[in-house]
């Protein structure tokens, strides 16, 4: 079987494209060093490949099914979770004092990437379970934090977030799930939430789910929503398990892909009184909540870029092995037959493969060392650094999730009718990351959040510090051997970006917010296929400058490096033009349509 | 549940855009008339709906499977070959006395259409048969018409097409199955085929498939290859069955999707001797096949557009119905919720899926109409007619299978959640189409088709009609109203595809095969859209001059088709650009990366 990611890739974006090894300096990161994050590492492939790799095409062919009203799952995944748990991984990322390693972000989702490229859906009971203990370390009172956040940080309990009704998925504002007050500080829940990700299995002792829900005479939309922690079971004053809650599962969702995931439809308050306990203030949920969103949606970004990523070995390994047919300027039909990684057509769709994969897990840990930096940066700049990150989000969440599921098409194509069948796993990555433009705020979502809000947020302060990343990365990189290509098409596509932002910009009072908005998915992909040009030309920076002292498989590397990125200059760039004149002209064609002309 | 096909728009596209009443002023057409054509398209509506739409999932949720050396698929299939051989189908358009109707070929692919709308895997084996006797019809001996293709004409018999094999699938140059003299004008054949379609069921009789082998002592290559005739069972000279032929099923493959359609590994002359027949003469196997094949393409186009026209309305549906949000103008977050129809983005997406689903049905039936005019047209002209039905060919077969997949991601995206589950058909089209772009050759083939050999084929006459075409149409729309996006558009288009090819032309030796083969890719998506542009302007056309005329409804239909025009003018058209300057430039970058850089 093919690798499910590639160390060497992943050593060379943390230490030679991003410098994380120079985080070591801060002081939250004081006794780390290199070393300490390579073992790190290693063991995140180690476990990966041994405890989640072995049952990702099992879990997939048998999916979650309830028998005697018990979510079952296979076998591997409950011994997964405890081999992740006892690697410590549920907590490696937190301070020292709650158990955890001070692991900063960065490694941290290199260490989940691992994970989540060996089997998305068994990774999905750990990621959710780490975000929603993010969100309570965040907003907890300590009696919440002892009571349920502690047993999550073992991974003893696991976490869900459980945000969307049937009549409410992408408009949170009209949720109508109901908390009315008990008289002794929590809260009796009633409603019916769907899409819930790990919402019941038995894996866990308990599950923990942050349920969004309005308090009896709330105001109408989102500021009338809270926040509520509802345990499966509850939990007593001494933190030993109670009664059931009431949480009672009304059924199971059966997807196309990530199968290994359970996804639910869940009853509050069924059959007797559900409790939680409000987070934080009143009112203030929806805000909480994406606090743990945003890290949903880079995680979402960085699942996509590794499901593209071992769908591009797959198909690499299979090119390279497969013999077929001859090179176009072959005269003897009786010659022998080439790899198919001879054809000009398969080195492309396999080049397209590797931007779009490498390119995004660049932009994914570009991200995340974004998020190091404003919890252990300097003090100066962390608004800028917010700005950036805000402004990003949206890219990194939505980018990944549409290319690589183009990779893994293109994946699928090199093998031919073989991909096609479940004899290799690329059909199934296929079906798997399918979701990711969905979930944690779709494609169309993330497009009005970029362009609705996030570049005029603090006047357009995060675009322009954007502009000046890519800028200062041009210049250090002027004189470098193999970068023309690259330096001259980012140039291009960031003046296409300039010119377009500055034209729908200057006449947005004019059109107002609905025709405005009407072409904000060309501002996500022209500012998408943009920002990932940047991550190229720090790649091929960072190439260039070692090629030269470089040998053998290095030497490859490298030069791969570099004629990917020429690769995304000339086959990819150039699609930014398209979109920035479709965004700068504001066309109402979409506005205009009737629904009755369909 | 949603229709699977608008018969408002077949009409459109077959009375309003083509002329497809003008047939029946040919002689093998004289007893025709438009109700002729509208009684036959109803039966095959209804016959589709009643047999074929309603066991779809079932079939996909039970694959085919092996019970006691027999291949089992859901019941409903069988009544469904019934149904369809009743209807009389199997034969509709060959002459009167093999049975048939005489109709045109562009009715029967609408006839199709309905049946590959309705249920792609059951329509299968039917089509593979009419395929199969199709080119026994032109080939066949007469002895051998009426030992095989009466039965298949019948419905009694089905038929398949055996070619790959596990060692050779797109180089069929390759293939090494053997067949060897007995002596009495038969040959005994020995070998494995792979990827057979329909190749073992217990629907029909008897199966006939026409297999790929080479006679020992053939040269190396494609001229090494003949065809053959071998059943299921023997023939006996009185038409009877005989013994079984020692064609052994090794296998079924496992597929995405497409599950209805069972998919075989067969063996020839195991345990026991299979006995052929060679069609036609020695060593001309490969072209033979072709005869098939590029009738196979073009339903393989219309496949992948009845697929996605069938997700298109399934998430049409969806969008008119669900409630979600509001307006981004909208103030108050109490007022009441809109269909997700009424969002701008949700719009593009069903305005996108409207322009490759429309645009992809009226190229089909175009160049099916073109089948028509080579076998009943004027004699003068065939030749050019021939020429440019050889030019469109790989993009009606290629065009539409990346398109529709484009289409139906859409449809997902449009339903969000709910598209990814199995409660909605619109993830089982996902899967279902996205063979089309593999199979009967991959899109790399069609590329390579396309630019190495059918745009220079008769010193490029095909481009020239093709070219002239597309101007008699913009000049014939000149000054209707609403048509100036599209016209301009298009007509940037032509010259910039007129640009390229005589870049890459004039270069072509001075490149030699490889690296002017090595943007085959951008040639086809290039000339794709840009003729998918050409039939958007006619169906403009059309509406335009039916609007005035139009009231309620039709009016509506009338201003969805200018306005999908207008979309694909915007929207798509402008990517044609770049795709043209890569292919003028002949960029060297795929050509030039090596294996071991990946």
């Amino acid at each position: 079987m093919a690798p499910f990611l590639s160390k060497r890739d992943l050593q060379f974006q943390l230490y030679e494209v991003l410098d994380t090894e120079s985080l070591t300096a801060r002081p939250r990161h004081a006794e780390h060093s290199r070393e300490v994050y390579d073992d790190v590492l290693n063991l995140a492939y180690n476990v990966a490949e041994k405890y989640f790799a072995n049952h990702t095409r099992e879990a997939d062919l048998n999916e979650p099914h309830v028998v005697d009203g018990q979510v079952k799952l296979v076998p591997g995944v409950a011994a997964a979770m405890k081999a992740f748990r006892d690697a410590g991984f549920f907590s490696a990322h937190h301070d020292e004092d709650l158990g955890g390693l001070q692991l900063p972000w960065v490694v941290m989702q290199a260490v989940q990437a691992n994970f989540q490229a060996a089997n998305m859906g068994s990774s999905g009971y750990p990621f959710l379970t780490i975000g929603n203990a993010n969100l309570q370390r965040e907003f907890d009172t300590e009696e919440q934090k002892r009571k349920y956040l502690a047993p999550l940080l073992e991974g003893r309990w696991f976490g869900t977030m459980a945000l969307s009704e049937p009549h409410a998925g992408s408009g949170l504002a009209d949720i109508t799930t109901s908390a009315t007050p008990r008289g002794d500080g929590t809260y009796s829940i009633q409603g019916t939430k769907m899409w819930i990700s790990g919402g019941e299995h038995e894996l866990s002792e308990n599950i923990v789910h942050l349920v969004l829900a309005r308090i009896k005479g709330a105001p109408a939309g989102v500021k009338g929503i809270s926040l509520f922690i509802v345990p499966r079971y509850r939990v007593n004053e001494d933190g030993s398990l109670g009664e059931k809650n009431n949480v009672v599962l009304a059924g199971l969702n059966h997807k196309m892909g990530y199968r290994g995931t359970t996804n639910t439809l869940l009853n509050f308050g069924e059959g007797g009184e559900t409790v939680g306990e409000l987070v934080g203030e009143a009112g203030r949920g929806l805000g909480y909540m994406f606090h743990m969103m945003n890290e949903a949606r880079i995680g979402v970004g960085m699942g996509a870029v590794m499901l593209g990523y071992a769908g591009y070995l797959a198909s690499l390994e299979y090119a390279r092995e497969r013999l077929q047919g001859r090179h176009a300027s072959a005269k003897d039909p009786s010659g022998p037959m080439v790899s198919i990684i001879e054809h000009a057509d398969v080195k492309r769709l396999l080049l397209r493969q590797k931007a779009f994969v490498e390119g995004g897990l660049a932009l994914g840990l570009y991200a995340s060392s974004l998020v190091d930096d404003l919890a252990t940066g300097p003090e100066e700049g962390r608004e800028d650094t917010r700005l950036l990150l805000d402004l990003l989000t949206p890219i990194v969440k939505s980018w990944p999730s549409k290319y690589s599921q183009e990779a893994l098409s293109d994946a699928i194509q090199v093998m031919g009718g073989a991909g096609y069948t479940r004899d290799y796993p690329v059909e199934m990555y296929y079906r798997d990351n399918r979701l990711n433009p969905i979930h944690e705020g779709t494609e169309g979502i993330q497009g009005n959040d970029l362009l609705g809000r996030k570049v005029t947020q603090a006047g357009g302060r995060g675009l322009t510090v954007l502009l000046e990343r890519m800028h200062a990365d041009l210049k250090a990189s002027e004189g470098l051997e193999g970068l023309d290509g690259i330096r001259a098409a980012l140039t291009t596509a960031i003046a296409q970006n300039r010119d377009a932002f500055g034209a729908i910009l200057g006449r947005a009072a004019e059109l107002g917010p609905d025709l405005y908005l009407a072409n904000a998915n060309s501002a996500l992909e022209m500012l998408g296929h943009t920002v990932v040009g940047w991550m190229w030309l720090r790649q091929a920076a960072a190439a260039a400058r070692a090629l030269p002292g470089a040998r053998g498989d290095a030497e490859g590397f490298y030069r791969g490096k570099l004629q990917a990125a020429r690769f995304f200059a000339v086959y990819e760039l150039p699609k930014v033009r398209a979109h920035a004149e479709l965004l700068a002209s504001a066309d109402p064609t979409t506005h205009e349509m009737q629904g009755d002309w369909f």
